[in-house]
């Protein structure tokens, strides 16, 4: 089978048999995958990542000892966790210390046309999911786990710092859970695809307004951002960081504790909040594919990927 | 009247008239104050100050329009907050946008033999805590804002880094308040005096544990202070920072939104809080006296209390 293979910042084809399928592992035939910003930082060298990436995709299941999955379209959580240990006893199997992570930590990813995954990882895609939206149920749902994390009030104004791909499904999501969100840009053309879900926004002005805002998240992946995150927040609010910036970030820690700002580092997470989202509408995947690349021409999508501008890249067999 | 004077770096003392008592004011004659590391901060170019510093104090009220507060021996809040705004409102004058705070932001401080505060920001200090603990309401209360903020399970472990001053108080007020604390510090005779509260300590080992500690609360006010904190810290768990680092604090956001770690800035505290642990000595504030000067000597107690090893020094007039 066909496989991309990233190493040392070059993205490659390979061929590969089949891989072998562990008891209560699920063998799933690859429909459609997107590239996150995270590829593109492991070809940047986070994490010194070796092998096939990818962690957002829909495939269909092809071999399962459970026989009633097989056809099943499916989307997979991405942290393969022991299961037995106190995290994942605590259901935060997404925390689990000896965990691997489809195509970013130690499990090949998703760039293939077979991957595996354990079936407890599985959840099915409803039909009125179309295969290229349904790409989108992991990082919808890392947009999600704001709401496990923080109790946002009904009709309470958020900003969200950074019109990128996570921005855009952070604000969808966080709008469609009922609050006002207002997102903060440099792309008027991106910022327009969430205007139909009720987000307001605008262009990045050169002045942020300072202790305006009970709710701010950071989606902008710079080390600027999280400083005007927290510049931006009132007295007693809260940050959200969603996005990781490579290398340290320099902060002033001293607005942080003056005004008693909480920040609060987010990852990963539950895919339950994620599909009624995407299978409603009201989060609109459609709009922000910029392009579909076959697999085979992976290379030449994680260049496009990387370009300015460019919102999701699909990769399909 | 003997004021003390700040300026460029440099301690002096004045002669001033009397400070005038505005409506709705008292005028305390100083019968103690502390020298807190923000004074010591102060002095080193933070917030660009200058005038009469000193914040934590305990005095007695000689003059007020209401005279059932004449003799009455207080402490005081240090915030003077506009009493209208929506955060005065809430109860929250310590983060009123036109504050004014006492030593610190365009209120002389109480580093002087006769000081003015609102009628409002008194406190009754009773009879059972001897004026040298006085002293010590502001910075206990100062330690108690952690418990208006963050839930701290009765019997939780917590972690605190930093034995100075503000890491010895914020040991004994959340062990008297059911947490399990650690203490790690680079002293063993500080880390001794908050032994008789239950408090266990090591000193600072060269690898710190990792993902170990549910909460850590980082005293040290320093850089390397907070990124310890954050790797010590469990996934999901809370980080709160207590001290201010002057200038920029290099972090890696990574550890911190991989395992989604909660950052609480935090900062002063309500009196009524702290009172109570002050009186039935469940905060041992005695120990952590290391001198007393005379007002008149305020430079000599400036450049010892900015010695490594000293704790709580006092002046008096």
């Amino acid at each position: 089978m066909l496989a991309v293979h990233l190493e040392s910042g070059r993205v490659t084809l390979q061929r590969q048999p089949l891989p072998r399928v562990p008891e209560e592992f699920a063998r799933i035939r690859l429909l459609a995958a997107g590239i996150c910003s995270t590829d593109l930082e492991l070809q940047r060298g986070y994490y010194g990542f070796s092998g096939t990436p990818g962690h957002e995709f829909v495939g269909e299941v092809t071999e399962a000892a459970d026989k009633s999955w097989i056809g099943v379209r499916v989307a997979g959580e991405i942290n393969l966790a022991c299961g037995k240990c106190e995290w994942c006893k605590r259901g935060l199997g997404r925390h689990c210390p000896t965990r691997t992570v489809l195509g970013i930590v130690k499990h090949p990813g998703a760039f293939r046309e077979f991957l595996t995954l354990p079936i407890h990882n599985l959840h099915r895609v409803p039909a009125s999911i179309p295969i290229e939206h349904a790409v989108f149920i992991e990082p919808v749902a890392a947009a999600c786990e704001i709401l496990d994390q923080v109790k946002i009030p009904k009709g309470s104004p958020v900003a969200v710092l950074g019109d990128g791909k996570l921005g855009l499904l952070v604000s969808q999501v966080l709008q469609a859970n009922g609050a006002k969100v207002h997102l903060y840009g440099k792309h008027r053309d991106k910022m327009r695809l969430v205007e139909p879900a009720g987000v307001t926004s605008e262009i990045l002005p050169k002045t942020l307004p300072i202790a305006a805002w009970p709710f701010v998240v950071d989606a902008t992946g710079s080390s600027a951002g999280l400083k005007a995150a927290v510049s931006m927040c009132v007295p007693r609010g809260t940050v959200i960081m969603k996005s990781t910036v490579h290398g340290l970030v320099s902060i002033d820690t001293a607005p942080a504790i003056v005004n008693e700002i909480t920040l609060v580092g987010s990852r990963c997470g539950r895919f339950e909040a994620a599909l009624p989202l995407l299978a409603s509408g009201k989060v609109r995947a459609g709009s922000m594919i910029s392009e579909e690349f076959p697999l085979d021409q992976a290379p030449k999508a994680f260049a496009h990927a990387a370009k300015k501008g460019v919102l999701k890249v699909l990769l399909k067999p």
